[in-house]
């Protein structure tokens, strides 16, 4: 299982940097390790373990040899080079959103569908960075009690967005203070001591494509399309960490304390639940951290069958590049990659 | 009519002065405007209208005379002085919520429950301001289709803390971006570039006081206990104007085509809900206005009776300090008040 290669497309971004991070991090069998960008980046390097590692133009480079393919380089990179990493004998996982509703693509969180890398046909689709932290909580919850229904609003930090996005917060969020007039340039509206609930495009129904994903990923994930969802997804003025309210309602009762229990022995779950001691999720604490946190548990006071949950999780980190890296390696321990 | 004495008790802070910018915009048949503050402000004068204000300390002042004693100094003045207000004659109208959920005392918002006003005692409670701004929005929805069930997260700004949580927010902020490590002090958590689910005490069955009065005020203006309500309230840093996404499900079935028609007839409201030209609300565009925005108006795809509504305002214009003149105001028009 020594001496497996990973090459890391788009590794110059928020989420191909942190892929990289989490590699040097874990105890991953690797042998070498190559990372991949547009030409733009091509010809500098990167530091991987204390050594100069050069980056490689994606459109040049012969993917042979590479065992995994991770790719965080976006819809037009994955959709055109996810195919050239699998023709080249490498399991693709992609972090972008366009395989993962293909029938033929798992889409998988280690910790809530890991059977389903079993019908892998090269690709592996790493899902939403909303919908992992959701689903990874969820599922304990759906395995006790099911899950009928889910209504959440998420309060997700510009990083979803990539590194310009974090610098327009940044920049946005100076020159506010400083009583300079701002303009939005990477997102659609002032991000900086505002609010916007609009994060990718609009559909017909009037969902956003965020709201869409955390709907339709979260059936194919939790393998069950009887579970009604809806979602309602903002943009905040936080650099790294999404948080969710999470209101579910479940077929049988179960009640706060149970659901705490519960959460507090799942795997990739950290409870933070002691309100009076102001112990609850909050992204700053939670950015650079692999665990989802959940807190303020409470029987929803609306329906008999309610509870609500407030999630907090680094979207970089388990909401993609940690994900990422913990599908190849629970590939590597099913026997899945040699 | 005209020759109205107005006393504002707490005219210094955040809603207080907001409260006397208000009276200053509207036509307010206002003949003498009286500023009160604790002894710490007391002898320093504001401005109202061009002309210097003194501003006297509401521990020695004389209520004789004031017609309308609008209160926003806080729970503990609004206990001590609002029954002086009443016996020197004066109606009290209380931002605190101190009186809020006392049988005798009408709970307003005047486009939604203005009747309520008739059987008050000398003191009105001005509600919650997540709460006002919510209600505003279901009332026309409650009257077309009932309203069974509401499932509310917010986005509440600073300025619900007061003037102080401002200046935090915006010093906090100054500190990061400088890479200083801060310290929340007026505020539970650190705020800058974060966000907390933690806004008032945590009760026994683990709401928080501000999610608790989202439920039984609601219940109450809308002047129906059989509304089931549960709310998650969450602090982000914004300065000012409080957004809401909220998910309801209705008695009768209500098209989203049909919400968006009531409510853009309605009182008080500006539907901005055509998301393909980036129009729905935002808390910087809300800020200094008098209306409710509400927007992102869609079917909700979990439940054939739901519908989703992201709901923004000034909340401390129609939050608090714009809806304390608009009580006076309906008061004055029902010959309440003479």
């Amino acid at each position: 299982m020594a001496g497996m290669s990973v090459a890391v497309i788009g590794a110059t971004g928020a989420v191909g940097s942190e892929m990289l991070k989490v590699l040097e991090q874990r105890s991953f069998p690797l042998e070498n390790v190559r990372a991949l960008a547009t030409s733009r980046s091509a010809g500098q390097t990167l530091i991987y373990k204390g050594r100069k590692v050069l980056i490689e133009d994606i459109e040049k480079a012969d993917l042979r040899g590479v065992h995994f393919a991770l790719f965080a380089g976006g819809e037009i990179a994955s959709s055109v080079h996810v195919p050239r990493a699998v023709e080249a004998g490498a399991v693709a996982i992609d972090n972008s959103s366009t395989f993962r509703m293909n029938p033929d693509v798992p889409l998988v969180v280690p910790e809530v569908n890991p059977e389903a890398l079993r019908a892998h046909k090269g690709i592996i689709a790493n899902p939403n960075c909303s919908t992992i932290q959701m689903v990874v909580v969820l599922k304990p919850i759906h395995d006790a009690a099911g899950i009928e229904r889910v209504v959440v609003s998420t309060y997700q930090s510009v990083s979803g967005g990539g590194r310009e996005a974090m610098e327009e917060l940044l920049s946005q969020s100076r020159d506010v203070l400083d009583g300079k007039e701002v303009e939005p340039k990477i997102m659609p509206k002032r991000i900086a001591f505002n609010i916007f609930p609009h994060i990718a495009d609009f559909g017909e129904n009037g969902y956003t494509g965020e709201e869409t994903k955390m709907i339709l990923e979260t059936q194919k994930i939790m393998g069950d399309d009887s579970i009604r969802v809806t979602a309602t997804t903002a943009r905040v003025p936080v650099l790294i960490g999404h948080s969710e309210s999470v209101n579910i309602q479940t077929r049988k009762k179960i009640t706060a304390a149970r659901a705490r229990e519960i959460l507090s022995h799942a795997p990739g779950i950290c409870v933070q639940d002691d309100p009076k001691t102001k112990s609850y999720p909050t992204p700053v604490e939670a950015a650079g951290r692999d665990e989802v946190f959940v807190g303020r548990i409470r029987e929803d006071l609306s329906h008999p069958l309610g509870l609500e949950l407030w999630i907090v999780s680094d979207n970089l980190r388990k909401g993609a590049a940690l994900n990422a890296v913990q599908i190849a390696e629970t590939m590597l321990k099913m026997g899945l990659v040699k």
